[in-house]
């Protein structure tokens, strides 16, 4: 069980924590939790970490942010034991969370779950440990995962422990077709793969931390999420929650061809219209808007016509597209092209679903349908299990709304 | 050198510690810093835990309340880099300060400075040491020392690494003979011997943690006590600093015979008239004193005139007097006696120097002063560098400042 901020922000909703863990228990299953700070404190953390140097080193900046994480697992801990249940809080070193040395991003290399495990059986100990944090083997120094780490330091700790689910309990019950606010016909997904997921998340449904997904896709650890509002004492523990389970494609009996429709406005589009079509011509582009900081998304190259120039279109984030404007047409004579075209506001809306593998025409039914609405589509890119278009951002609404009722997500 | 909470209380503090550490290391020393948790931090995490269960497992008590001093270690080691210095953070499990398993109330068993004291050579770093923590050998689990505990912790590490000095910055600039809210004409005492000190800081000179000068006096570490506010670029890093240096006896040249007057107010009397005077009586008053944790400090007992009762004389916090006459007046029974005497509002003045050993008389002196003015003693003990009288609670200040002349404190 992980609970985020929200759900520890004061000793009362670590009690109804508290609760939600003693129905698990008195079910039957042995409990292992995971725990962020609570709301607001790493970002008091953060703050004085900045305040006292703006280039602070990132062993002691995670020294400092570990410690909110530290208070929340002996704070639960001790609810439980209030309630009687046997609990002990377990911080990154001591059990050892074992993670790379990259401080403020460690990754998690190797988790010891005997002790834990052993307790189990012995005495029904729940295992209350801080999540977002691990320790570096030859430095003995405590590393952290990075923002939103408490979800993959859930997941590490399902996998080593082979639990039978990993439940993330967060502020919504689930993962949607798509944004309800958008299409409130939208619905709450029951089982979606990893892979989806994977599109879904890093597409804007920020349900999950990206590598808490690819952790679960590899160690097949099922993780379900569900809402931390519900009364625990609502809560039927032999029945099934509301929720979405993330889990192996194999585990989808009835598959559909689309998941979800993700989109994201705020982009920007920037077309270099006849680039050299040479080698070393992206470096003379991507490189200088790296060195800026700007984040590339989209990228779109056509062949070639003629065999020596071409067309390339990428999306950047609508607030650097002057930057990026500038970045490239400073560059123009090392890159070589003849006009630069642009866009401040765009969308990017992409399908998702497993069965597109297995199923033709996914993406030829959207092009008729948005054309149907007028709405033009100025790029598109596709990958195995998902294609993308880009569209002016006026229509992002019509177009999420077209392509949901188009592939039957409408559907209850 | 060690900081309390109110010196490292926010980023703008801290930064003043860092320069008072720059200033040090400039100076050529090598520097491990001791620091408390930020002012109010450690009652907010000990409030959380009362709050979660007012009767909190004391590990898990000593995970989250640890945490404070875990943040202000990580924010000093990162203002000393900024301010160029090399500077890293050792928590109590890092070193680690062993000790024993009394959450809580731990005492430090072994610290292992190896590392930092080769870092010191290395490359000058600065050990910044959370104060108030360890950890117990066998668990792995973190424990606290108990409240003022970063006292103890400076002065053990001192001891460890073999440290010249251990500098406690405090919000007094050293120890007076006496205060001076009451003798305006009290004055810093240069250097106080260890064993005095112990006898002062019981009484009430709250300058320091007794466990720190115990400590101290084992391992002959030399406490030096001085201001933490003055100003770092004020201060003459080769002159002699302002405050009081706590040492052995033998390095105290000019031993004076009276170091310095302590008093309490807010003192209880009880008397009992008549007890039979034999084995086991003084277990039947003190044991129920004690269930009821009633805590009894002065203790004088008459040798029977009569060889078979004896008056029995003893103090108790003025707030605990209704509640202490209750308990002995429900054991008359067990305790066997005749009459039952009490006061709610005496005081005890002490006198404190180790120059007492050596000089006959001293005591004499202070009962004759105090009968010149009319202040009449109820009760007197004495030890082997002290001596203590019970008075009426309103002649205090008067005594103390008629024994502060008397033994010549007034003067420069």
């Amino acid at each position: 069980m992980k609970f985020g901020g929200t759900s520890v922000a004061d000793i009362e909703r670590i009690r109804n924590v508290g609760r939600h863990v003693k129905r698990e228990v008195d079910a039957g299953h042995d409990v292992a939790v995971v725990v962020s700070a609570m709301a607001g404190k790493t970002n008091e953390l953060v703050a004085w970490c900045r305040e006292a140097s703006p280039l602070h080193d990132a062993r002691e900046y995670d020294a400092v942010v570990a410690s909110g994480e530290q208070v929340t697992a002996g704070l639960l801990a001790v609810v439980l034991q209030n309630m009687g249940l046997n609990a002990r809080s377990w911080l990154g070193w001591q059990l050892p969370i074992l993670t790379s040395h990259a401080h403020g991003a460690a990754r998690i290399l190797d988790i010891n779950g005997e002790e834990i495990v052993k307790r189990f059986g012995e005495r029904k100990e729940v295992a209350v440990i801080a999540g977002f944090q691990g320790i570096h083997k030859e430095t003995g120094r405590i590393t952290t995962l990075g923002r939103g780490g408490s979800d993959t330091s859930a997941v590490a700790v399902a996998a080593t422990i082979r639990a039978d689910r990993c439940d993330i309990y967060t502020d919504v019950d689930g993962v949607y077709t798509t944004d309800p606010r958008v299409v409130p016909k939208a619905r709450r997904l029951d089982k979606v793969a990893f892979e989806e997921m994977l599109e879904l998340a890093s597409l804007g449904a920020k349900v999950l931390q990206v590598r808490s997904v690819e952790l679960g896709m590899v160690h097949k650890v099922k993780i379900f999420v569900r809402s931390s509002f519900e009364k625990p004492e609502d809560i039927d523990p032999h029945g099934t929650p509301p929720g979405t389970l993330i889990c192996d494609e194999e585990d989808i009996v009835e598959q559909q061809v689309v998941t979800g429709i993700a989109f994201s406005k705020d982009e920007a589009q920037i077309s270099i219209r006849r680039v050299q079509d040479k080698p070393g011509v992206a470096a003379a582009i991507f490189g200088p808007l790296a060195e800026a900081n700007i984040n590339v998304d989209m990228i779109v190259q056509n062949v070639s016509a003629d065999g020596k120039t071409t067309d390339l279109t990428f999306t950047v984030p609508a607030g650097d597209y002057q930057r990026s404007m500038d970045v490239i047409g400073k560059a123009k004579e090392t890159i070589g092209f003849e006009r630069l075209d642009g866009a401040a506001d765009v969308a990017k809306v992409s399908v998702i679903g497993i069965g597109m593998r297995s199923h033709a025409g996914v993406a030829a039914q959207a092009f008729k349908a948005l054309a149907d609405r007028n709405i033009n589509i100025r790029a598109i890119t596709t990958s195995e299990i998902k294609f993308s278009v880009l569209i002016d951002a006026a229509y992002t609404e019509l177009a999420v709304r077209t392509l949901h009722g188009l592939y039957g997500l409408d559907k209850a």
